[in-house]
């Protein structure tokens, strides 16, 4: 089944203890399509500037990403600045230039509507529920979002997260939207917002699937927890969530039917997208991946935690 | 096989979020051998002040812990007070009374001597390492120590590693003591000072059981994940991490055969004592437990983890 996509494609500085980069493509959308495009089709909603040119768009076209909702728009595209110096765990933002961005009204092509997967990449909450709800026909919604949305655009966030199956957000995230400094309570907290799973992403620990199936209980029976692979060098964290989510929900599209066993497995191959993208700057392995590379990841994933 | 322990047997006075308790047996070789006891045989090294009353004996002897190595001395017991208000993962530190731990010389009984398992708990690396000296038949040593012996005592600690086959620290410590940031790397360092198994603990997000058996690979292909269990209340964390040693330790112990299989299973049977400890306040929790429960909850963090 394929994936439609809606979210930030866009140009980022660097910097990190491995090294930088300068005006690199990037962006939520592109981490989240590259990554997706090992399991499933997929088409891109977003908007970019003049600068967007061929180089840019031959990385889309060679993991065969549908860009026909890409809109091109006078002006420059999204901007953003950021380094790792000090944590690898946490982002230090030095500049972020909306551009093309600030006006972005997206707008699904007809080829688009047949998608019955939708993922609502980090943008305005107003955007993403608009998407959601121009797309009524989607089995399945999953969406990301972040401390901005959550502190200073509540209300909109409240109204978006009704409309989403699974949410994917880092530990901080959830206890700041949970409001609950406890993790499992937090996550119950959130669920009851909207999304019946939640993904609550790690960072180097891995990430925990929560499955709100009775809410009753008072520890966390429906939970599964994927690992991160330990790494001796990160040389960029920017899209590691991205392609997690990638990975995780284009496992999803990939599969005939939403089994348990297959959120487990789609965990472990999020994690193993997540794994790679992190090992040289910007999109750069994600573009030069194998299938064959990903489930030979996977295999480790499992030999990392399986008693047998 | 049984294990020979040598470590605290104290009084804690400790506020949590969930409440408060004045004066209760407490300390490492305490926890250590109550949760290693639902295992294999355990018999402890301590020394106690004259406080430590038929009460607190009853507790080793319900579980048949073999008490003949702690030696009663005039004074008052090892006393540490501290709380986890702010933050369930790390205490704060209100007063600690040596008492008549301060001129602790471990002394080991004759029958103590055909342990082939001995655990060093957090003490004097001068004094773990004297009694890993005078039990030169054991056949398998592991250990626990704190930041205030890496960054205060290192040479004598460094000199104790030497003799550890397996060491048990939690991230910080594992960070700190390797000299890098880099997990992967701290652990390779530590594991270069002595130990070939390294037990990393990550508090919630479980524990990393690495080893050393290839030194040149880039990324840590001989690791092995556990997971904790998300818990909705974690009453009070004092005991968690010598609590996770003894289910580690004593699993060990009880196997035929010490191989990767047994290591993998035995960081399960440590994150599960380490999930109950934390329930109740004190060893309550170890107290009142059976085997069944033990083996429910490892069934759980299979289910927690496994892909089928």
């Amino acid at each position: 089944m394929s994936i439609t996509v809606v979210g930030s494609v866009a140009y980022d500085s660097v910097e990190t203890p491995a090294g930088r980069y300068e005006r690199k493509l990037a962006g939520a959308a592109t981490y989240f399509s590259l990554a997706a495009s090992f399991f499933t089709d997929v088409r891109v909603i977003a908007v970019v500037g003049e600068d967007f040119g061929p180089e840019q768009e031959a990385v889309f076209k060679a993991r065969k990403i549908d860009m026909r909702g890409i809109e091109r728009a006078p002006g420059k595209s999204f901007f953003w600045e950021g380094s790792y110096l000090e944590n690898l765990n946490e982002a230090k933002t030095h500049a972020t230039e909306l551009n093309v961005f600030a006006a972005f009204e997206p707008k699904i092509p007809d080829a688009y509507r047949d998608s019955d997967f939708l993922f609502l990449a980090n943008i305005d909450p107003v955007l993403q529920r608009r998407v959601r709800e121009a797309m009524p026909q989607v089995k399945l919604v999953a969406g990301d979002t972040m401390n901005y949305w959550i502190n200073d655009h509540r209300p909109a966030l409240l109204e978006m997260l009704k409309g989403l199956d699974i949410l994917l957000i880092n530990d901080t995230e959830t206890r700041v939207l949970g409001e609950n400094k406890n993790l499992v309570k937090a996550a119950k907290a959130v669920m009851a917002m909207g999304p019946c799973f939640l993904v609550v992403k790690h960072g180097e620990y891995g990430a925990t699937l929560f499955h709100e199936s009775s809410p009753k209980s008072k520890s966390a029976e429906h939970t599964f927890r994927a690992p991160a692979l330990p790494l001796e060098e990160v040389v960029d964290p920017t899209g590691a969530g991205d392609s997690f989510a990638g990975g995780f929900f284009g496992y999803l599209a990939s599969q005939p039917e939403l089994t348990p066993g297959a959120f487990r497995r789609a965990m472990f191959y999020g994690s193993a997208m997540g794994s790679f993208a992190v090992e040289r700057f910007g999109t750069e392995r994600l573009e030069g991946l194998s299938r064959a590379e990903i489930d030979e990841r996977f295999d480790r994933f499992r030999e990392l935690t399986h008693l047998d």
